[in-house]
């Protein structure tokens, strides 16, 4: 038995470089990269969070390329990844979503380079898995999520310290990540 | 003490969908995410093997950018990591240069998707990693590297799980790697 976890990247309210709250862009390759290590790692939805509905076409033109004629032939297992991708305009409709479709309640994870008071370890969020709550861990794009938004999470994921300052983007960031709490015990043989 | 490990990304000979072998065109992405998940992980460099001349001259361009006025001001640590970033023609022009640099052979290292009779764990990769040895860790582009130059490695790498097909982009593969490998102890927690 394992707990359903869902992956959101929050576009809005995240920072700039100056710490402005913004709502930053949409990319491509945002899509792609964080959709097929969904897919690896088998989450159940890949929620893009941005408040814009013009940012939803962007996505299904995106996603449309690859479901249907060229794009499909070219590349069917593309359509698998992408057929997890979901536009949604808050956090707050993610977690109803999520809630109507499990009928339980999700802890809420965020993602950070610092450090938090309700910081939790990779090995507490592996066993977290085995309860009958869903997860919805979240990564934020510009410079983070913005801070009052972070303080109303259950938890917050221990940051990834590599060997020097971490520079990843957030697509590595997410392949890590999932990789930590999803991935096969390599470490045990 | 560690032995340095440096990484190279793979353009030719890789296999394109028909498996004919090809060269693989350079992307600004992969320079951007591996370089950016190289400098976190402290390796030593991120070598771009491709033929072509031409692709030398497209790689010296990305790179200026953020080396230089506008790019090196708007984000100096990037520059920090494209700084790792260089170009080759082949493989034997990468061995060379860290036999020159290091003064010792490197231990070359493959990875792919399927099992070899050479394959290694990452645990061993680890330990190997406090022998004296450099090491030269290839990520193959396309539908990965030629088999016959595969043959000539001294270890393949097992390959990641993940909990279904394996559906990740170099880029998220790089990041994975690099962690198993060479990120902190996280388990141990």
């Amino acid at each position: 038995m394992m707990a359903d976890l869902y992956v959101g990247l929050v576009h809005y309210p995240v920072y700039n470089k100056n710490m402005d709250i913004i709502a930053s862009s949409v990319t491509n390759l945002d899509i792609h990269d964080i959709a097929r290590a969904c897919r690896t790692y088998d989450v159940k939805k890949y929620y893009i969070i941005h408040p814009l509905d013009a940012q939803k076409e962007l996505i299904k033109k995106i996603i449309g390329f690859w479901q249907t004629g060229y794009g499909y032939r070219y590349n069917p297992d593309r359509f698998e990844a992408l057929n997890r991708v979901c536009w949604k305009n808050s956090l707050e409709s993610v977690t109803e979503e999520i809630k109507a479709i499990t009928e339980k309640n999700p802890y809420i994870v965020g993602t950070d380079a610092g450090t938090w008071p309700n910081m939790v370890s990779y090995g507490f969020l592996r066993a977290k898995l085995k309860d009958d709550r869903p997860i919805l861990l979240l990564f934020g794009t510009g410079s983070g999520i913005e801070k009052q938004t972070m303080e109303k999470f259950d938890y917050i994921l221990e940051p990834i310290y590599g060997r020097e300052y971490n520079h990843l983007s957030v697509r590595s960031a997410v392949a890590i990540i999932l990789d930590r709490i999803l991935g096969e015990t390599w470490w045990e043989k």
